[in-house]
């Protein structure tokens, strides 16, 4: 039995990855919600999590009393358990270029992830265009984001990054998440991509269960004092 | 033909991950080295290294004209390249462990590397006992690292962290060479596994050419103005 220790849908773009996976690949497993209350040392998050992982963070995966932590570990062992989902492209060489963009996320587009949090149920476009204006690291990011997704789109033919869906799309989702809150400028042909990415019944399905969490963190937002 | 193109030995961490793996697990390669004179967006660095991996960054292993980028997907793709190499355990619940410790290592420790990045020629005793006295994220850091070496050299007995040499040894060498310089404190069998790593032809080989390098980096180097 698969258990998915998560955080807010609403913020935890981390968690919103390999939930996204598993839905979308038609992979079983039961969810576990650990609030946000606080992510400091004895706060009951933490507390709740180092049961599980002791590098005290969310997502964390467990297998039968197994612990898998982090997203690229935890997508890497579904792949592996599941390998007739083909969670991975086929070809060596697409398949290498997944990874080399998930863990391109994974440790960069910092500028992206620190101005730019992500919020599924806001609409901050006045907060999207001061960090476009004043983030030249936003900026490039934005600029590499769009090139990769333009160079893997032409090159696989679309509908998703490598043809079919794989586990890049999940790790790009919150990505997604990010440009349409904020509205960043982007190419016609990225929009299209965001809009089919938030069509997937396993994106669906996250969007539609952030929406309804209705739990406003204020650390989790420096642009506003509540929700509406 | 694997080339794989690194930036400098004394300070590019990523660098020497893929480059000690190739090493110690005998997997033959070319290297070219990218001087990080600066790495902003013009410099000859950003130029050289644009011409292989639109991500702008190194380590890059190409094979046959085909560009790897990031660590995590180098240590995958020469994991499946090379099957009887066993860069991973080979049972299934440990690789998912190494995995989840390379990827901790991949995004986070953020603290440790930026208060301690990497200089292998140096020794800093004082720069280390300042960092170690002010800054608690560092210590939080060096806590988690020794409670994460320390469980998997009892569990898999040693000498490294999963028995026998592994991707996982090969992504924290870099941790050990910081652990030194700075001389940060860590129980016995923390420094013990240090010491064993350091001992690792493919790791002693790339320190002795980090030694030889000859080739200081003021950008590089917050705490002093010259080698000696």
């Amino acid at each position: 039995m698969l258990t998915l220790y998560i955080g807010n849908k609403n913020y935890s773009s981390w968690s919103m990855r390999p939930w996204v996976l598993m839905k979308q690949a038609g992979i079983a497993f039961e969810e576990r919600m650990v609030r946000f209350e606080a992510l400091e040392g004895d706060s009951g998050f933490k507390r709740t999590v180092l049961k599980v992982n002791p590098a005290g963070r969310v997502p964390v995966l467990v297998d039968d009393g197994f612990a898998i932590w982090d997203t690229m570990a935890i997508a890497e062992y579904l792949a592996e358990r599941f390998p007739e989902r083909q969670l991975w492209p086929a070809d060596v060489r697409a398949r290498a270029r997944a990874r080399s963009v998930c863990a391109e996320m994974h440790s960069g587009f910092t500028a992206l992830r620190t101005h730019c949090p992500m919020n599924i149920e806001a609409s901050l476009p006045q907060a999207g265009a001061l960090a476009w204006r004043d983030q030249p690291g936003l900026r490039a990011d934005v600029q590499r984001l769009v090139g990769m997704w333009t160079d893997l789109l032409q090159e696989h033919r679309g509908p998703m990054l490598f043809g079919d869906f794989s586990i890049a799309d999940a790790f790009f989702a919150p990505v997604c998440m990010r440009l349409r809150t904020y509205q960043l400028p982007v190419p016609g042909p990225v929009t299209d991509y965001v809009r089919r990415v938030c069509a997937l019944p396993g994106v669906k399905a996250w969007i539609d269960e952030a929406l309804a969490e209705q739990d406003f963190l204020d650390f989790e937002e420096p642009y506003r004092t509540g929700r509406g």
